[in-house]
């Protein structure tokens, strides 16, 4: 058993209507000034929230310039707003581009270090601030991680900042925050979901105490994803998942992702797509060329999934692959990258731009070289 | 799904010497005085520690004067010498006794409530000191759960002291420190530990989310037991053991056990027998006495351990009892309560007693009456 280092959130609250519960944890700090970073839409979900933190005498400002996956430019834009108000919690509600600001933005409020200073990973020095996160959709799993990802103006390429600081001392799990998802976002978002926890139990970092959150999560979104992408008001199936996601962005800190998310990031910088969307378009074919180096580990992958036990590891693990097939196919997403405008000719800087992402690609249980990454895109085309 | 709330450790370490890292963690904090509390076996496991600390120029106090389950007068002796010392960092090393007690005094110092005032659920209103846990038996699980139990002296009744500020800020599981277990120790705390996850799986108020660690732990456990218990130099199952047994510290906080603790209780006041021995001897007979209630969950139970699915849920769940049976009986415990002393004349007494416990009671799946409670432990006899 490998060592295992690992960072809760202090705080957990999951179910359906327990945000009317957190107006109690934030006011026992006495802040003066609360910042909200969240999205237009969900205003009227939180308006009960803000209303009796301003009940309380609490300075509540609410901020939703961000919407969509920031950029350093972004950031320094939003502190602009925030230095000045100077909050003393920070509460971040929405998807990962949301929370991911809001968790950097609670750091730097108050830290004389700049933010060139704290890319990367265990370079942040402290955080000042308290930090709520709750997701508003099942995806990301930032709310459970030490992560944030920002896109640095300069290359174009997204870079991680990781840090024990970043994650929140409180975080609330509604599922009523998710039920406006609309059901290409769901899919893609829940399929990200899913690609935490595959990557995670799939990882040459694999530990016993993740793979329970790996599994556990991966029959979560697998049995309630399609439920929640066909009718957004299944609140139960809504539950389910979003709690899957939270197991996601548990396996996100110790273990991490690998070359499904390494070449997921050049695709999306390039074609913009939405994140979750860049994995599944490439995640069964990363399925396929890994199961050869682990088939007993992607063999229980696919017994998470619902897949019946064949005659070898291997046999199991390619019903995996099929099921995850099966699952993008019934969310009713693009399931090619030729749909989403990727041509061949984009290929090979993809492929070199997923090279890069080296942080990521030494997790994955079978080395990737350049010309894999090109059949991986290609396979995918 | 029903709302659930759950504090965590904010850092959690875990391998085999992991211990090594722990200076590290504590020397950010500052901290001028630190207070060990711990058993005297334990010291030459801890001098690296205690070194390395006082190398940095913190003063470090060990107290090593609670050497069984611990009384409110215990507390208040060891009170009276940490009062005055007043450290900035309690470390608690030890067993589930120590633990609880290095968590209590950790909130105590100062803090103005006495103990009194913070005795039963969420009564305590703070915690102003670091504290650090570090399990040195596979069995308590108080490293990961908000609870600490004293003995309330006036009664001779174990009280329970549950609270969010008794969840330690870090926590460190080296299954060095649990080597020099003995064999008779490891199989009791391994069965508490085990318990804690069966209560919590079988519970009313069980949860998915707690499922899983329930059945990861119930699993780990009923793999490793007898292997640590046979050759208490097995690093790998003594570390397969003590993740178990965190897991079940995982499930104590927000869905906690049922009647085994509540019948156990008195029996281990009346009769001075270790916690984890007194849950082994009545768990199968209260298995058997609640499966019909909850045949499904039991089946569960029954997979875990490795037993096959047979006809019925109900007898798959009875195999499952019959499979504890023969892991209590290969760790070479007594497994009749006739073994340790307890007499026929003594039932009634033991029923009422336990009839007292309502906060355990109330979560178990089937209601228990005075004359279930006789019927359990003259099953046990």
């Amino acid at each position: 058993m490998t060592e295992l280092k690992m960072y809760f959130p202090g705080k957990l609250v999951m179910g359906k209507g327990a945000l009317e519960r957190l107006t109690e944890d934030i006011t026992a700090w006495n802040p003066e000034r609360v910042l909200v970073v969240t999205i237009f839409p969900l205003l009227p979900l939180l308006k009960g929230l803000i209303d009796s933190l301003e009940a309380r005498g609490v300075v509540v400002s609410v901020d939703t310039g961000i919407v969509q996956e920031p950029t350093f430019a972004d950031f320094r834009e939003l502190m602009s707003r925030a230095a000045p108000f100077n909050p003393d919690v920070v509460i971040g509600a929405g998807g990962g581009s949301v929370l991911d600001i809001a968790k950097l933005v609670a750091a730097q409020v108050g830290n004389p270090q700049p933010l060139e200073a704290y890319v990367g990973n265990g370079l942040l020095q402290g955080r000042y601030r308290k930090l709520v996160c709750l997701p508003a959709t099942a995806g990301t799993g930032s709310e459970a991680s030490p992560n944030a990802i920002l896109v640095d103006d300069t290359d174009n390429q997204k870079k991680g900042i990781i840090s024990p600081y970043l994650v929140p001392d409180v975080v609330y799990i509604d599922p009523l925050l998710t039920l406006s998802v609309p059901p290409a976002v769901t899919a893609a978002t829940g399929l990200d979901a899913f690609t935490h926890c595959l990557e995670a139990y799939t990882n040459i970092y694999a530990h016993p105490f993740i793979d329970m959150y790996a599994l556990q999560g991966m029959k979560l979104i697998a049995e309630n994803l399609v439920r929640a992408v066909r009718d957004g008001n299944d609140v139960d199936a809504r539950a389910q998942l979003i709690l899957g996601s939270l197991l996601g962005g548990f396996c996100l800190g110790p273990v991490n992702t690998a070359a499904v998310h390494a070449l997921s990031y050049p695709l999306g910088s390039a074609f913009h797509l939405a994140h979750g969307l860049s994995n599944a378009l490439l995640l069964p074919h990363v399925m396929e060329f890994n199961l050869v180096a682990a088939p007993r580990r992607y063999a229980d992958v696919a017994l998470a999934l619902g897949c019946s036990r064949a005659a070898t590891d291997e046999a199991t693990a390619r019903a995996g692959v099929g099921k995850v097939r099966a699952l993008i196919r019934d969310c009713g997403i693009p399931s090619r990258l030729a749909e989403v405008g990727v041509s061949s000719a984009s290929v090979p800087d993809l492929a070199t731009g997923a090279m890069e992402v080296k942080r990521l690609l030494k997790n994955n249980p079978r080395p990737v070289a350049w010309q894999d990454a090109v059949d991986i895109f290609n396979a995918a085309l």
